[in-house]
C-alpha cells in the first residue's frame, strides 16, 4: 500500500474498514467463496487508496461499468471484452495453466470456438471454402518426455481474410473449422488458412477506453488450436505469424514468445507437401510442435 | 503477492503479463487516467494471482456482473449497490474526507438525498406528517479550533417508521428532509424522527451475494445531515443510533464510533425543549455536535 502523505490517523480509518468489510464475509459457508470475496475486497480497497480514488472518479467508473452493462446482451459479452483487454482473461490462464516443463504454453480461449466443428483426415482441409491464403501446417503431438501422443484430439478454428470467423457469417455456413486426430507417431497436419489480424469489436464502452488510452483493438493475427488426450492437461492456444507488426501490441495480450511461429511463403509453382494444386496461387507452410502437461 | 508454492518460472510469466498489460496503457495521454488504469491492472491482476481464479470462477463474475448490469436502469442502480456491500463507497468517501483534528467524519451520501428540500426555521419540524416517533434534534456546528459558524447551512433528510424515503412514496409528497441554518452562536435544532433500520434493494444479483455469504442488508438506523459554509470542506455524513444492534452489521459500512448518538428516548407527559404538545406520546431527544474541517 502507498499511502505517502497521509496521516496515521487516515491510515488507521482506511484499514479499520477493510477490517470490517473483510469480518462481514467470515460467515460464508462456502469456504472458497469467502476466501475470493474477502480477497476480493482486500486488493480493490487497495486500489481505491493506492490511486486515492476521488468521488467522481468513483461515479464514472459507476457509469463506465453501467454502459458495460448495456452493452452486453447474448451475441455481445462486454464483460469479457473488458477483462480481455485488461489482461485478466489470459492472467485466469496463466494461473490455470501453470508452466510444467517443456509443455506448450496456453492462451486465451477467445469466443469463437464451436463444438463439434467437421472431422477431417489428417493432411485434410479446414477451410470450408473461406477466402485466404492456403497455409500448411504440421507438427507432433508429445508428452514432456517427448512420447509421441498417437490419438490425441486436434481442434483447429480461425478467422478468413475478411477478419470474419464463420459464425460471424450471415449465411451459417462451416469454414475455417476442424478437428482431426494425430497418427501412432503423434504426427498431424491440415490445410488451413495463413492467419491475418483483425479487431475485437470496439464500437462499445470497451472500445471507447482502448480510445481514450491510446491502445489498438486489433488482435495479432493467429490460429486457434484446442488438443486433447487422456491423462493430459488440456491445451488451449494459438500460434502467431512471426513479422506480425501486431505482435508487441495484441489487444487481449495473447502472445507469447513460444507460440510464434514462422509462416513461410512458398511461390505458387512451388510442390505443396501433398501434391495439392494450388492453382499456381502463393501458399505459406509453418510447423507446430505440440507438448501436453500431465494432467 | 501470495505466490506459494509457484515456481519461478510460473511466477516470471505471471509478472511478464502484468508488466505487459501496464505498458500498453503508456501512450494515454490523460496522465491522471493512465495512472488510474495502470494501478487497477495491477491491482486487479494481484487479486487474480492472490487466489488463483479458477477459469469457471472467472466466468461465474462475467456472469455476476452481466446480471448487475442488466438489473441496473434508471431507478436501480446495482453497480453503486455491488460498490456499498463491498465497502468500495464508503472507501471512496474515506480517501476522500481525510482525518481532519477533531473535525466530524463522513459517511456514504446514498441515493435518497434531494436538493432544494423545503427551508425551516431553527427548531422547525421536517417531518411532514411522516409516521414515526418525534425526535428533538440539537447541536452546534463549530470549526476545527471551536469556533461557532453562524449561516452554517444544514440539510437533514431521513425515513420514516416504514424505512421508506418520501422518494418512495408514490403519491410524490415531501417529507422527512429539509434545510436550516445554524444561529450566530452556531446552534441549530430541529424536529424529526427517531430513525428506524430498514434494508437496501435485495431483489437482485446483490441481494443474492449478500445471501450466499449469510450477510443481512440492513443498514443501521440514521438520520443524514449535509453541512455546508464558506471556506470549510462539505461534510456529509450520518448519525446512527447508540444501542441498535444493526451498528456492527450496517451493510454498506457507513457506521463510525464517531457518529453513534444517544436518542433518549422520553416519556409521553415529559416536557419538550420548546414546549411542543407530543398529545402524550413518547418522543427522543439527541445531540450532534457538528465541526467542520478546513476546505
Amino acid at each position: 500500500m502507498s499511502t505517502t502523505n497521509i496521516s496515521d490517523d487516515q491510515s488507521k480509518r482506511e484499514e479499520e474498514l477493510v477490517h470490517a468489510v473483510i469480518a462481514s464475509f467470515e460467515k460464508t459457508s462456502n469456504p472458497r467463496l469467502r476466501e475470493v470475496m474477502q480477497k476480493l475486497v482486500q486488493h480493490l480497497h487497495n486500489f481505491v487508496r493506492d490511486v486515492r480514488l476521488g468521488e467522481s472518479e468513483w461515479g464514472s467508473m459507476i457509469d463506465f461499468l453501467t454502459a458495460v452493462g448495456h452493452m452486453t446482451d447474448e451475441r455481445r459479452q462486454e464483460f469479457i471484452l473488458l477483462s480481455d483487454v485488461l489482461g485478466i482473461s489470459m492472467q485466469t490462464v496463466a494461473v490455470n495453466n501453470e508452466a510444467s516443463g517443456s509443455a506448450t504454453e496456453a492462451t486465451v480461449f477467445g469466443p469463437f470456438f464451436v463444438k463439434n466443428a467437421p472431422p477431417i483426415k489428417i493432411g485434410g482441409d479446414i477451410t470450408g471454402g473461406a477466402p485466404g491464403q492456403l497455409c500448411w501446417v504440421e507438427g507432433t503431438v508429445r508428452d514432456t518426455q517427448g512420447n509421441p501422443i498417437g490419438g490425441a484430439r486436434i481442434e483447429v478454428w480461425e478467422a478468413d481474410d475478411d477478419g470474419l470467423y464463420d459464425v460471424q457469417y450471415a449465411d451459417g455456413r462451416v469454414a475455417g473449422r476442424a478437428h482431426l486426430y494425430a497418427d501412432p507417431k503423434g504426427k498431424y497436419s491440415f490445410w488451413g488458412l495463413t492467419p491475418t489480424p483483425y479487431p475485437i469489436p470496439h464500437d462499445g464502452p470497451v472500445g471507447m477506453l482502448l480510445e481514450a488510452t491510446g491502445r489498438s483493438p486489433m488482435r495479432a493475427a493467429h490460429l486457434h488450436f484446442m488438443v486433447t488426450a487422456l491423462h493430459k492437461r488440456k491445451l488451449i492456444t494459438h500460434i502467431f505469424v512471426a513479422g506480425d507488426d501486431l505482435l508487441i501490441s495484441d489487444s487481449v495480450f495473447g502472445v507469447k514468445e513460444s507460440l510464434i511461429k514462422h509462416f513461410d511463403i512458398q511461390r505458387g509453382d512451388t510442390p505443396t507437401p501433398d501434391g495439392r494444386d494450388v492453382g499456381g496461387l502463393p501458399w505459406s507452410r509453418t510447423r507446430f510442435d505440440i507438448v501436453l502437461a500431465p494432467a
